[in-house]
Formats: structure tokens, C-alpha cells, sequence
């Protein structure tokens, strides 16, 4: 255990102990004076290191980032306007379940209880404000005092790991003072964490025997099978069969994306047709860790049919409309696992691949966004980390079936743009031996750019793929392509690393208006991975990546 | 009436219309697939002007600084994700008096009543979260419908402008492009200002003539005075009469500054002796529009006196702690100019000004803060709009005289660090005629440095003086000198603005390490009014301007 350099244990000592416990080494934010005196004990814990961002929001999404790989994040701002400016941060992260704890550093016990009007507060003597607004993206949430912090700190971290959502906590800087001791014992997280019935298990088994017997099938899974831990479970049942699969825009690289059995990405009726036939018409589904957004289904455009679906979500599992629950998704996974081996059940016949005889491309003429994607999916290390900011990025490269051992991160439900930059960083902190790949359009770009800064800082050294594409190009393929409004202003690209603190040790940027020089960019890129590398390409501003194009034109028919 | 390219007049066109009649001309944000439709009709409006800024939190910032000077501003962003990103910018709007009116594009009707996992939303199906959240932060909020749009409107503009306060719509596309007709009458926006009771008045000056008789007295005015639009009142008192006066340096600018009159900034026990005395020695002490914040006072150290004091506040009075209300500040003042011109008061008499004998700055030796904002305060001219960010900057130039018709924004009691520079954008196109400048030191201007580019784009042509000392040497000030937290990456900031769109023609990059460059990059930006200049400056990174010194002092003899 650490100490802060007095000789007496605090309640700030002892939370930030229980951070280093669960696995956290990094804590992000931004410094203010209501938590200065508690962010000394992050800079002198042995197992943790201070990250500043440039701003909060930044933070939030850099501290999610780390979650998503870590399993948890810790992020610390100040009251008021610290913490409000990471609060969309913190709604994605709420969304998405990813566990973010986020410590707000508050105004001293005495002018809290005074009604003042401090600064960083509303003026109207009324504290609380800040913290009700944060119960909306939190799952647990605590405001610290002496008698409560130890077993409230307990029980807001346990709670954020059970449910896999963020939460937050107010440390004043007298309560971080406070003397307590250190834990006995380690957090009990598995007490947390629900537990299947045995008999919701074994009737689960049963159904499913009798529902898949004799039928085809095809396996569809979504990000939560990431989300909850049941990646190991997932890829052992998958291994244990020949059933064709696909998964959704936002489980993207949940399976082998080149192996035969991969049927694509489903997304509704914009999906191609290997997709939509091998979901749809497969006698039998099995969706794993499955929610449908607009986003990921063109609007809701699936064609399923309760009656021959098998789902496996979270905490229950469903077969034909009957429910079976408590029922841990692991628990019901290994069970699927057993049954498949036992029963009778054959692949879904699946579809010759969609691969359209596109003419070879010029490599001198100007790129194209479907070259563009396929190229640098081409490309991609096996050890990558791609993060796509919510655009033409996204689509782009969700059409594009990666190496497996790919990670594809994105916001499929939140869709907050600016999220790849800050989100990369944090990403890359926790894993720096991967490779950092950040697809961003200019127009997501230039909400969070400034992060950069402290990629260098911290030598994290991503490729980032910089799409200049003169605005907001996946809303002109929704409305207003010509408008005013989803035009930005242009940057410098190439100069913005610099700006940031690149120089010629830690920086390469480059320019690829063409298939020719972006293959020669990502050639370069694949020597210098440790520089922070940026290729700015350059696309019509109405060139959209097929499976968009797809996506919004079923919205329009829908709508 | 404008119309939106349809022959039928709609709920868009109804608000947008509401908006230009109250005196607003642009529309700031960022667009989002839930707003887009309704943006045509800003960009279709024959008064109103759509300014696209780079992120939500430097949108809303740049609405208040535009409201601050035209009396209100208005901002679209999207559900949730853009939204989020804006409250704390909306928060400051409220702490400061500052009526923003934010609408937020949401998803159609028919969505919202399905509980479905729609992008931007938390995925629980659950609509109204944002919405509760807004409330915090709004003096008026309405969830716009067909059947409730045209009343709820008026009543939620009205409500801003009476209170002066930030306000929220919700507003569907469906709902947005609803039938409606074009009003017969303008907003009443008269009928929402409270009255004045006269009893109240006539007590009031009864007590104020009484109170005042026979003693010396000081006038203290602060921020509110010019929030609730009473400066021509105060004025017109001032020059009545030959009573010294003071503000507190959320108040800076309101009164001449460069007169002999002029006692000082008032900041309680941190209060040059000159100000200090002036208003705690004059036996009586009139204070108009003054809101005591710890910021303000270096944590509540005044020493006043309720039986000295009389107060004038936006809707009452209180005279040696007796209330006169309902009593507008308006009605109030002039009570007071005609009690003055009748009774017998003498000015308290004033203490010398202290003004320490500095050596005389050698011009090539590095620049020391004290230094660099006399010398700044000396060359503005007298029709700056200066807007300083909170630290350095902000504690540097309020200690120094400005010339009066100068106009001080500052944010004394939000304090949310990344304010000026998008602020300075709204305000900008607010009074484009005037000398904008800008003070921003790094650790500041890292969280919103981006919005550089939209005054490329909309021809905003401040003078930047960028404080270049190595991070957040206001927090150094307080806790941590040494500490790591208090660093901030560095930019390289002489490419920040090329960066950004800045070029030969439209920008001007100078750097200011000594009071000869500093003079001379001054005579630069003095000839170079059609250009955005950047100054950057370097002191060093333990060097405060001797008002924050003295503030931070005055906070660690209380703490």
C-alpha cells in the first residue's frame, strides 16, 4: 500500500489503492484546485501515473479508451466545469459499458454546507446540482465524507465492475485528508456479479436442444459478448462447431472475418445479400450479446422473427419467445456450446461472396473511398487496433473484413464524433505493444484534434488516417449535400502535427491523394512504427463508402 | 416572415423568426442528423446568419460571448452527444446572466415513443434524461409538439430574456416542420420584467436620504449592473455626483478606470491598500450589482458591515440591513441619483495610489508578468473588447487601469478555464468593429484552441496574446508548484494559427520573449487590424502578476 507522503493513510490514499487493485495504472484528467491536493497521491502511488489531457472531454473519451482494453478507467476533474465538459464522454461510456470512474474534486466541507456563491458553482449556493445531472450516465454514484468514504468507495467501484458502466464519485480535499486504514482485503467483485439459476440453466439446455434438433443455423454476436467478459466462452463454443456466423457493425472483429464460415456484416436490409440471407433465412438464429440500434440495423430494418431466434443476452437468454432467467451469458454460452455438440444441426448454406468486378484502379487517379478501405484493410498489421471515428470512416472499413486478431473499436450507439483521437490514446496506453490505427474523417477531427499533443507526450504512436473530405460527409448522404451547415473549416492538415509538438524524431506526416502515394504512405508507415504517423487522403466530399450509401438509402426508403 | 423554401409557414420558421425579433442575427452550433432539416430554414432566413463552430463546448462559449454584448445568442446542437458536450459552456451562462437560448435537434415523434436503442441516446430506451439534465442549467426548457410549439416558445424566450438566464428547446423534424402561422405580434417581453412596487421606491429613497446624510461615501458596482441592463442608469449617477468608486474584478470596465475617482479593484484582504480603504473605511458604502464570490473577494475576506452598507440587486434593495422589494435595480438607481443630488454626502477621501517604484524593465531582458500587462494596458486602444481567461491573464489585466469605453469579459464566478477563445469568436461577430483582444495563457488556450479556425472563416480578426509559461501556473500558485499535474504538453504555438487555416493574407505570428519584441509585435498588431495576430509572450513559469499573488496569499492565511 502506498502513502502519500505523510505518515498517515487517507481516505485518498485508500482509494486510489483500491484503483491500483483492479487492475488500473494510469488515471486521466484535468487538474483543478478542488482536487490539486488529492492528485498528489496519484503522483506518488507506486502503480499509478497521472495522464493530464488537454480537456475534459478529451479525457472522458481517452479514459474510455483504456477502459474498453483495461476493463476500467479512472479519470479525475474538477467540480463544475470540469466534470460537466466530460459528461458525453461519460454518456458513452454509459451506453457502451465501459466502466470509467470518474472523481470530481469538490469545494472543502465548510463552504459546502455555507450556501456561497464559489466559483465553478451555479451561484445559487445549491452543490448538487453537478452531481444529480451525473446520475443520469453513472450506475452508482457517492459523495464522500469521512464517515462514509471506505465503504463507499467499496461499493461504487464493485458496483461499476459488476454492471460494466461508469461511475463517480465527489472528493473534497478535507475528506481525501481524512485518516483511515488500509483494506484487509481485496474488493469482492465476484460478489457483485449475478449468478445463473441451475435451473434457468438446465431448462435453458433442454429448450435449446429441442429448438436447434434438426434445423440449420447461423450464429450472429454483437459487442456485448466483448462488454461482459465472454470473449473466452465465445470463441471456444464458436471453435466447437462449423455453423456460419456474422455480427453487427459494433461487434465488428468479434469473429475471424476472413475464414469461409464469416458471412459479413448484418445491417438490416442495407446488409449484402451473404449477410441478410445467412441472418434472415438460416432456419435457426443464434444472436449472442445482440442489441439492435438504428445504427447497426439501417433502422430497424431486420426481418428475424421471434420464432426461430435463440438469443443470449447478458443476464437472460430467450429461445422462440420463452425467457430463461437468471441466466449469465457465460453460463449460457458454454450451455449452447454442449448442446450444439450433441443435437443434430447443420450449417446455414451461406451465399457465394458479393465481390463486385470493380475495374482496377488507377493508381494515379484521384482515391476513392471503397479503394480507400480496402487498401488499408489490406494493410492492417494482425495486431492492430483500429479506432474509426462515427462517419465514412466507420462504414468504410466495417465493409472491409479484417485479420482476426484485429480489435475494431467505434460507437455504434453513442456515435459522438471526435471520440477516435482522444478514445486512441487511452487505447493505446493500455495496450502500447498493438498497433494503433485511428480512421478519422476532418469533420470528427477537428472536435478533439488537440489531443494529439499528448500522443507525443506519451509516446503513443498511432497511424492515424486522416480522411479530408471537406466536411460532414455522412450527413450530406442523410440531408442538405450541399448546405452551408455541413461544410467546416478547413485546416492545414499537414501542419497540425506539428503544431501538437511533432518534430521530425516523433512525427512523419504524409499526403495520399492517390492509390499510388497512399501505398507508398503506408509503406512508410510500417517503418516508422514508432513515430506518430499521419496520412491525410483525400476524397470527394460525395463520395460515400458503399455499405453507407447502402445504409442511408434504406433510411430514406424507410422514412 | 421567412419561409423555408415550402409555401407553408412551420414550427421552425415560427422560432427562427422569434429569434431574429429579438435582435439575434447568427445561429451557432454544430449539425447533427436530428437537426439538419431545421437548419434549412436558418440557412433559408433573410436575417439570420448559421456560424458551424468546431466543437459544442466552443459553440456554446461563443453563444455567450455574442449574448453578452447583443443581449441574447442562440445555439443548435444535436440530441445527447451534442448536447452534453455544450452544458458546461450553458452552465456558465447561467452563473454569469448570460440568455442563451439552446436548441437541441431530436429524434422524430414516432421514435421517441418506442423506447428503441436509437443512436445519441443511453440505449434504455429512456428519452428524457438530457432533457432533466438541461434543467440545471436553464431558467426555461419545453419539449416542443405540434399542439404546445408557438406558445411554448414565447413563453420560454420571454422567460430568458426577463431572467437573463440560458433556455432550452427539444425539437423534432417532425415537430419542426409542423403547420403553423406567423404571429400578428411581437414577443411582450415588457410584461415578464417584474415591476417595481412604488411604496417600496418611496421607502427606499425615504431610508437611502436618511442613511446617507451627513456621511462620506464610496460607490462599489459590479457585473450585474451591465447584466440586467442598468448601465445607463449607473452612469448617469455616476457623472451626477463626485463620489469615489471602486468594482470587484468580475465588474472591471464599468466605470472609468483612468479617472481620479477611480479607487481600485476590490478583492477584499488581496485589495491594493488605495481600494481596500475606499470601500472599508468610507462610513457609508453603496454597492449596485455586486455578487461577493470567493473569487472576488480572495475567499470571502471583505470586511463591510451590514449597518454601513447600501445595496442596490437586480429586484431589491437593502439599506443597513432593512429590504426594499419588489424594486428593480433601474428604479432603484435613479432613486438613488436624485437622493444624492439632494443630500449633504462627501466623497470618501481617497489614499494615494500606490504605485511601487519598479525599476525601470531593462527591454531585453525576459518579460515578467508585471510588465507585460502594463505594457498591454498602455497600448489598447479605447475600443478593445478584451475577454481574459481565468488565470494569469485575468488576474493580470484586472490590476491594471484600461482606458474607459473599453469593455472587460471575464468569467469571475464559472471559471472554466478555455472560455476566451471561442468566447472572443461570438463576441467578435457580435461588434465587429471593435478591437478584439485576447488573453490566454497555454495552459488555457490548449482546451479550445481549434475555434481559431472559424475566425479565419468568418474574417474575427482578434489580437491574441498568448501567455506562454509552461501550464497552470494559477493552480502552481495555489497547490504543487513542482508537480507534474500542473504541467501541459507543449504546442508549438508560433504554428498553431497556420494550423488552423491562417496564411499570409489573414494572420500575423509573432513571438514576444522581452519588452522590446513585445513593443514592437504591439505596433505590428496596431497596423494590422484586418488580420488575426498572434503575440506569443513567455514568462516565466513561477511568475504571478502581483494581484494574484497577493489573492493566493490572502487564500493561504485563510486556509
Amino acid at each position: 500500500m502506498s502513502h502519500s507522503g505523510s505518515s498517515n493513510y487517507t481516505v485518498s490514499d485508500y482509494l486510489f489503492d483500491r484503483i491500483a487493485e483492479i487492475g488500473i495504472n494510469h488515471v486521466f484528467g484535468v487538474p483543478g484546485d478542488f482536487n490539486l491536493k488529492f492528485l498528489d497521491t496519484v503522483t506518488a502511488h507506486d502503480r499509478l501515473t497521472w495522464v493530464g489531457n488537454c480537456n475534459e472531454l478529451n479525457a472522458g473519451y481517452c479514459a474510455d479508451g483504456y477502459a474498453r482494453l483495461k476493463g476500467a478507467a479512472a479519470m479525475v476533474t474538477t467540480f463544475g466545469v470540469g466534470e460537466l465538459s466530460a459528461i458525453n464522454a461519460t454518456g458513452g461510456s454509459y451506453a457502451e459499458y465501459v466502466p470509467v470512474l470518474h472523481i470530481v474534486g469538490a469545494p472543502v466541507t465548510e463552504i459546502l454546507t455555507s450556501r456561497k456563491k464559489i466559483h465553478h458553482s451555479l451561484g445559487d449556493g445549491v452543490f448538487t446540482h453537478f452531481y444529480e445531472m451525473a446520475g443520469h450516465v453513472n450506475c452508482a454514484q457517492s459523495w464522500l465524507t469521512p464517515s462514509n468514504a471506505t465503504s463507499e468507495i467499496d461499493r461504487v467501484i464493485t458496483e461499476m465492475l459488476a454492471q460494466r458502466r461508469p461511475a463517480y464519485l465527489v472528493l473534497s480535499p478535507d475528506v481525501a485528508a481524512a485518516e483511515v486504514y488500509p483494506s484487509d482485503e481485496p474488493l469482492e467483485i465476484d460478489l457483485a456479479r449475478r449468478r445463473s439459476s441451475s435451473a434457468a440453466l438446465k431448462a435453458f439446455e433442454r429448450a435449446a436442444t429441442e429448438f436447434l434438433d434438426g434445423h440449420s443455423a447461423t450464429v450472429l454476436g454483437d459487442l456485448l459478448v466483448h462488454r461482459v467478459g465472454c470473449i473466452g466462452n465465445f470463441d471456444r463454443m464458436i471453435n466447437a462447431n462449423n455453423l456460419p456466423y456474422a455480427t453487427l457493425t459494433w461487434g465488428k472483429t468479434l469473429v475471424d472475418e476472413r475464414s469461409d464460415r464469416f458471412a459479413g456484416i448484418y445491417l438490416g436490409a442495407a446488409s449484402a445479400p451473404r449477410a441478410r440471407d445467412a441472418v434472415e433465412n438460416a432456419e435457426r438464429l443464434i444472436t449472442i450479446g445482440v442489441e439492435f440500434t438504428d445504427s447497426t440495423t439501417a433502422g430497424f430494418s431486420m426481418n428475424l422473427g421471434v420464432d426461430r431466434v435463440l438469443d443470449i443476452s447478458p443476464t437472460q437468454s430467450v429461445i422462440g419467445g420463452r425467457t430463461f432467467a437468471p441466466l449469465q451469458m457465460g453460463d449460457a454460452i458454454d450451455a449452447l456450446a454442449r448442446v450444439l455438440a450433441e443435437v443434430e444441426v447443420t450449417p446455414h448454406q451461406l451465399k457465394a461472396r458479393h465481390t463486385p468486378a470493380e475495374p482496377q484502379p488507377d493508381p494515379d487517379e484521384p482515391l476513392t473511398q471503397n479503394v480507400l478501405w480496402s487498401k488499408v484493410s489490406e494493410w492492417l498489421p494482425e495486431d492492430s487496433l483500429v479506432i474509426a471515428d462515427q462517419g465514412t470512416s466507420f462504414f468504410g472499413m466495417a465493409d472491409s473484413p479484417l485479420p482476426f486478431g484485429v480489435s475494431f473499436i467505434g460507437q455504434s450507439l453513442w456515435a459522438s464524433i471526435g471520440y477516435s483521437i482522444p478514445a486512441a490514446l487511452g487505447a493505446g496506453m493500455a495496450n502500447p505493444d498493438r498497433r494503433m490505427v485511428v480512421l478519422v474523417g476532418d469533420g470528427s477531427a477537428q472536435l478533439t484534434v488537440q489531443e494529439i499533443a499528448t500522443m507525443f507526450r506519451e509516446g503513443i504512436n498511432p497511424l492515424i488516417i486522416l480522411v479530408n473530405n471537406s466536411g460532414y460527409t455522412i450527413e450530406r448522404a442523410i440531408h442538405g449535400a450541399d448546405e452551408v451547415y455541413n461544410d467546416i473549416t478547413p485546416y492545414n492538415w499537414q501542419d497540425i502535427p506539428r503544431a501538437f509538438g511533432g518534430n521530425e524524431d516523433n512525427c512523419l506526416v504524409l499526403d495520399a491523394p492517390t492509390l499510388a502515394t497512399l501505398e507508398d504512405a503506408l509503406a512508410q508507415a510500417a517503418q516508422n512504427r514508432d513515430k506518430l504517423v499521419m496520412i491525410e487522403v483525400h476524397t470527394d466530399r460525395d463520395d460515400y463508402p458503399q455499405m453507407m450509401r447502402s445504409f442511408t438509402e434504406t433510411l430514406g426508403r424507410k422514412g
